[in-house]
């Protein structure tokens, strides 16, 4: 039952990638944000309320490359990266698959996901331009604790409003943000006139990652020294995201790994797009036939059973519309879902390369999902992330495809992160108390 | 703000140790366990109802060094062996400090902690032996966790009795460890006879390390497949530890680092033998003049408050009676101690180390140890486990004397594992209700 010393494929921190991938220089016909008064192409002013000019230039760019800088390299040893590529041969001999497994392993970062890698790029350009505060929005929590923490290296305050469903089931996310100095609010809160209305309305709600981003938002456009981060979505944050996709084309290229799969969960699609846009590079120039897979929880379905239309990114409507497969803006997941993934839209840059057939989506129900997990726990060793779960599902599937036909594919997922903080969910599941969160039961 | 890219010293797969140190060679005058009943010192065969052989004949061993069996060193890549040794570059600029302060990163394991190096070679020798289920004790959750995934990766069931008090505060060590497939019962439990006396006669009690210990040795007795494991204490533990400190020795010549403390915490012994004990052969044989310093809790201080003699290793009194540093088999520690290193005793060969002037020790009140954890997140981003914080208190103290002097003296410590299960603590420090927890009080 021993596993190979080869099993984990490493970089040098010298490896770390030099600069991000940009996939907007590539989808030349991807559409505007709109201004939400107006209904015209959103101009950089339009975002100033809320975002410092950096961040402006680089959601509207269209250059392929857009270097690192080089104190943005630094921190990211301190999460650990480069992350391992690894080899998942226990899961392999476990499903009796002629299939070849291998994860991109996010969870090694202290935070527990791959959300510090943009965290640490928007409070690096937030500070440079002289920001003292960030608020953000959190579901799950992973996004919370990430800027939290990064916010912490660059001097820099921050407030985060996280999804009041999650605020309950997961009070220990709002500790570690306590430890890393954030103030945390459960949405919807009293600490802002959006909060105060969907509480008059609806005292009963649990929230929703549109509720929180709009308090979010009303805070940022309140004062000029905050600003807003955002841990998914928007193009800047894909772009940052793609230190994972570089490192992992490197990882591939010196293991002589040619995937005939790459998979990973898309709630806004971060850690996808960052996965997967330096591969979806290299299809675009006819240079790789590799299927990319987007996975997404029934609950929150966006790419396969939303609209591709333009929409508001949170629920007050304060934000630009922007051009994404969409179950609306009003859309709040059923409370019984355990599994992060929770937005009710999906990244722009991801949603024009679904629309262009740069990837393939699959759904999934939350019990299936948190079965994959116990799977990869047993076999690998290694505790998922509700959302990785997704991934290790689809991953599994695959496998046992290539089991039944006997082809010797390359499967290669993202983990996105570990699920330490999420044993509420795995708790239901083992204990059979788990219910399916598809939005159509 | 940025930390330089050398700040983690790294190793390949290739360089995991090939064999375990075994300080019990260089420490000639150490006293045999004796038989509980005759008080005869032990033969092998007192060990045979509870042990398979190759570990009664590692725990008795008096050779320098032990191959490590490949298919062990194998399986410590999926515990992601080899783990970094890291500068806090950050910290000690908190502190401002000319001391460099380096952290041996036991909390990379997926398992969270140092506990799966023994837990594997424990397995792996008793698959080898046919036994086909191991029993076990744990208090904070962290062993039970290592004992209960490594079991899995060789087909073999595990029980294990967990401390009621850390059962009832720590829930998802409970899931993770059903996760892994393991049965776990609140200790003191009905399940054993042992057990049944104590709930009786103490219908209240958190329960304690020394009664778990009964439990799982009873069931070991009962059945002849069925063996126990410990997680620390024990020679053979200590043994398998060492992968630690050959992994730092080999990651200080490298990076030209002359520590002149090592520091660890300790509950039974057994990160603190694994990361110094090599350092402490050196000392032995003249070679080193680094302070190894060992921290212990004041709720449960054996070195500082103990007496050395003879002591059982549990609370029912039937394991052998152990040359110890100990506070009496019938300690039980504050229910208010939230962190950890809870056992009444020390391990006997760092008992006898310590009798031999080869380390000093310090206790330090709970209460300052979560403080120096909260500052090592806030700095360092990683969230330490309520042991470890023992250990960064320690270090944090000695760079501080450094600041006072102008001294820049080189500390190396163990992180021993993450907090992520351990938040219970660190919310109640965050919130101001934590209260002491030193036996004096």
């Amino acid at each position: 039952m021993a596993i190979p010393r080869d099993a984990r494929i490493t970089l040098d921190p010298e490896e770390i990638p030099k600069r991000w991938y940009n996939l907007a220089a590539d989808l030349p016909e991807i559409k505007p944000p709109l201004n939400p008064v107006t209904k015209e192409p959103a101009k950089p002013q339009d975002f100033e309320a809320i975002f410092c000019k950096p961040i402006i230039q680089q959601e509207a760019s269209t250059e392929r490359y857009i270097d690192i800088p080089e104190e943005v390299r630094d921190n990211l040893v301190a999460l650990n990266r480069p992350s391992p590529l690894q080899r998942a041969y226990r899961l392999e001999r476990y499903l009796k698959t002629p299939a070849k497994i291998y994860f991109k392993r996010e969870d090694t970062s202290p935070l527990g996901s791959h959300k510090g890698n943009t965290a640490l790029a928007q409070a690096y350009y937030n500070a440079e331009s002289g920001i003292h505060t960030l608020t953000t929005e959190t579901g799950a929590g992973q996004w919370g604790t990430a800027l939290a923490m990064v916010s912490n290296l660059f001097d820099i305050d921050t407030t985060v409003f996280m999804v009041k469903g999650s605020y309950n089931q997961k009070p220990f996310r709002k500790t570690l943000m306590h430890m890393y100095g954030a103030e945390v609010y459960a949405s919807p809160s009293e600490y802002t006139e959006f909060g105060k209305k969907i509480l008059k309305e609806h005292p009963d709600t649990t929230g929703s990652l549109g509720i929180a981003i709009s308090e979010a938002c009303e805070l940022a456009m309140k004062d000029e020294g905050t600003c807003y981060a955002l841990g998914s979505v928007l193009n800047h944050v894909m772009l940052h995201q793609t230190v994972i996709g570089e490192e992992a084309m490197l990882q591939m290229q010196k293991a002589e790994i040619t995937p005939d799969y790459m998979i990973a969960c898309v709630g806004g699609g971060s850690n996808f797009a960052g996965f997967t846009f330096p591969m979806m590079h290299e299809k675009i120039k006819g240079r790789s036939e590799t299927e990319i897979i987007a996975v997404e929880p029934k609950a929150a379905p966006s790419l396969t059973e939303g609209e591709f239309r333009y929409d508001y990114g949170d629920t007050a409507g304060v934000t630009p519309l922007l051009m994404m497969y969409t179950l609306g803006s009003e859309f709040i997941p059923k409370s019984i879902h355990a599994g992060g993934l929770r937005y009710h839209g999906m990244s722009p840059l991801v949603s024009a390369a679904y629309d262009q057939n740069l990837l393939t989506a699959v759904a999934y129900d939350q019990t299936e999902t948190f079965e994959a997990g116990v799977t990869f726990a047993k076999t690998e060793g290694i505790v998922a992330a509700p959302e990785s779960c997704h991934a290790i599902k689809a991953a599994i599937d695959k496998a046992l495809e290539c089991k039944a036909t006997g082809e010797e594919k390359t499967i290669v997922f993202c983990l996105s992160g570990h699920g330490f903080l999420d044993l509420y969910g795995y708790d239901q599941y083992l204990e059979g108390t788990m219910q399916s969160s598809s939005i159509d039961n």
